[in-house]
């Protein structure tokens, strides 16, 4: 799309090798320049988008955010820097040197010697404005724009690390991801409204479906699982799951992330019980200790009193009763995590959010299955999920743990829609 | 499912703390098994499948796999063990004393104590022979069977491992993940054949659209990551993505995985390429180092000669050659890592698996776009991607990676049903 600059320049230097020659100064992500330990007096590059400008008589600062962080860097100019361009919402390239702030409010600031305005920022049609915090409603009508705050910056980078920390503890556990497939011909018990597919030009294959079957989006990874726990032992999947449901709650979303694990050779809801606290505790652990700040803004500014919420879950252990025996409890009392076993499922109920885990031991003997897929007069279609049982089968079981759902217990974010990047729902489809 | 005998023993034990009395023997996957290092002379247990069964005269050998690795654990038992239940296919649960083995074939055995036989394997129905080695064409008939030959269990774990890899290589490099939607009203640049998304039940909404405008499922996470490098300037997505292209391709699927980076700043190609080699580099070394058998075995048994293709590539810089010096090369050599950049447009192509990785650099420069999209009609839909530039522009690129190619590519696997657990493609969507 660039034209042939690039290509020219692309061709001049083979290789992955540095250019011979004059030495650039290194390029530095903020985070990484707020982190420096020493200053070696060395040039260095930073490159990102004006969150604050303050003019003084003779020294300009700056404050220069590159996602990297929740915190902006300090750049300090000579005023004769100061210029219109530079303004809230521009993207700018800094070269100076990194050097010790005199300031206790961050540990290093840049000497700028060479201020490069990137691309302009047309202010008067910037639906955010400096220096006001929008609430997250309002944040919400401009989906490709609302990352660039402070609020969704922060959300967003706890969603990444919360992402890569589930990976961890599983992969930590044993466990063998699996891609389950999104387009399914399953309807896995008969959660909920489905959303079908076809292709949308219906040109070529005018009298059949594409895949010979009615396909669906899934709305679980259950089944796929069971597969392949029969192979693996313990398995889990982290995708997006659907539901076209006309719920325009808080609470709900048309796509939504889960989390499920699959455990060959359980004896107990017990078993599936510990791996749920485990995931639960190590992954919040974990980002807590990874983006402490982001986490901190959000129990500040946006949900106050959930730190010591968060603090109380996962100090304590979480306590199984009865289905009943829930019911009295969360009439009476602030209990916040409770297992809820009913028969051989339980469930994970949170306040303020809902249902966050559910899970069950699943039927593993072949005739108790037969029987009641031959009622429903299903035995042929699930063919398939019967030869687990016919084949070496095993007691097994399974939870899924709604991933916006944790996210917004662990923050305390009100509205489901702003845990995730581009929120579906009833009548909204934004980008 | 289970009934009232789980709840009860659920119940009996409280929160998460072990059980008092009787210590039970320690629960140890296979591959903990075969790895351990000393013996401490305490009984274990080990649950999994029967792979293989010897019976000499005092002696009975069984070789059980639970998926945690391709080699199995050699159990050595008395021959009064013996019994027709014990046959190829079962799942079984063996407690008794883990020990050094005299043979070299293994580092440690289990003698048996006890051998429960938890599910019988209906050996004249199971589609797999013991002791033959079925072509992978045979295998694909049972999706929910084949992950327990070895060919499809070192396939999966290598995917699983492979996931983790390209996880930890972009987290490594200062890259935030993003979730990039599934349901879009967007074609980015009308690639291929869409699939399009509508509620199964058309009763509750009959004369509009779920989500107000037709919705498709993506095709690329491009255009959202493009607004999230506008925040965090380096991100990247790995999903699933669409084609509802009518192919039998040995190379194509109708659902497929990208893994897709977009990065703020980008000078050149040359930048997008270093990252391109990066994570093509790293993530296979880091596969190689964690899963080494699953690996050998797909390059001795599957593609001989992939193992020496591989360290060639792993060992040399990839070479950036225009499009027409390509194809020269390519008529003449068996040069296998390319990158071909045309115009400000990068291909890597790979022998045997063609297009590996695409990658571009964007336009960032609003009026060239403003007037390109005006000549489409498409300035009002895409005014948000307009505002992208309008608000602190920045030069930007990115690129994709096909996940399933990139594991075709790694282990030799010739057809790409065979690297994803459930292919979904034309005619086709089993289970």
């Amino acid at each position: 799309m660039f034209g042939a600059r690039f290509l020219a320049r692309a061709l001049r230097s083979c290789s992955s090798a540095p250019c011979p020659g004059h030495r650039p100064p290194a390029r530095l992500s903020v985070r990484d320049a707020l982190g420096a330990q020493s200053t070696s007096g060395e040039r260095v590059k930073v490159q990102g988008w004006i969150r604050s400008v303050r003019s003084q008589k003779e020294v300009l600062f700056l404050h220069i955010n590159d996602g990297s962080s929740l915190e902006s860097l300090q750049v300090v100019a000579d005023s004769s820097f100061d210029n219109r361009e530079l303004a809230f919402g521009s993207s700018v390239e800094v070269q100076g040197q990194l050097v010790k702030s005199p300031s206790k409010k961050q540990n290093m600031e840049l000497k700028a010697e060479k201020i490069e305005v990137v691309g302009n920022c047309d202010a008067t049609a910037f639906p955010f404005k400096y220096k006001e915090r929008h609430p997250l409603e309002y944040l919400r009508q401009y989906p490709h724009l609302r990352c660039r705050t402070n609020a969704l910056g922060s959300i967003l980078r706890v969603r990444s690390e919360a992402t890569a920390a589930i990976h961890s503890f599983f992969k930590d556990n044993g466990f063998v991801h699996i891609h389950t497939p999104i387009i399914t011909s399953n309807d896995c018990e008969g959660a909920g409204e489905l959303f079908q597919v076809e292709p949308s030009s219906k040109i070529k294959m005018p009298e059949e479906n594409f895949f010979n079957v009615p396909a669906f989006l899934t709305v679980s990874g259950q089944l796929h699982l069971e597969v392949m726990s029969g192979a693996f032992t313990q398995v889990f999947t982290f995708g997006p799951t659907f539901r076209a449901e006309n719920s325009q709650s808080r609470r709900h979303l048309a796509e939504f992330y889960m989390v499920e694990a699959e455990i060959s050779f359980v004896e107990s809801l017990q078993d599936l019980m510990q791996v749920m606290e485990g995931l639960f505790k190590t992954a919040t652990m974990m980002v807590l200790s990874n983006c402490p700040e982001d986490v901190e803004l959000c129990h500040k500014f946006i949900a106050p009193g959930q730190k010591e919420r968060l603090e109380h879950m996962l100090k304590n252990n979480f306590l199984i009763i009865s289905y009943t025996e829930a019911v009295e409890i969360l009439k009476q009392s602030s209990q916040n995590f409770t297992f809820t076993p009913e028969v051989a499922a339980v469930d994970l109920l949170v306040p303020g959010v809902g249902e966050l885990f559910g899970g069950s031991l699943r039927e593993e003997r072949y005739h108790f299955l037969e029987q009641r897929l031959a009622r429903s007069g299903l035995t042929e279609t699930y063919q398939w999920y019967l030869d687990l049982r016919r084949f070496g089968s095993v007691p097994h079981g399974g939870f899924g743990m709604g991933f916006e759902r944790y996210l917004q217990c662990i923050l305390g974010i009100d509205n489901i829609k702003d845990v995730i990047p581009f929120p579906r729902f009833t009548h909204s489809c934004i980008l």
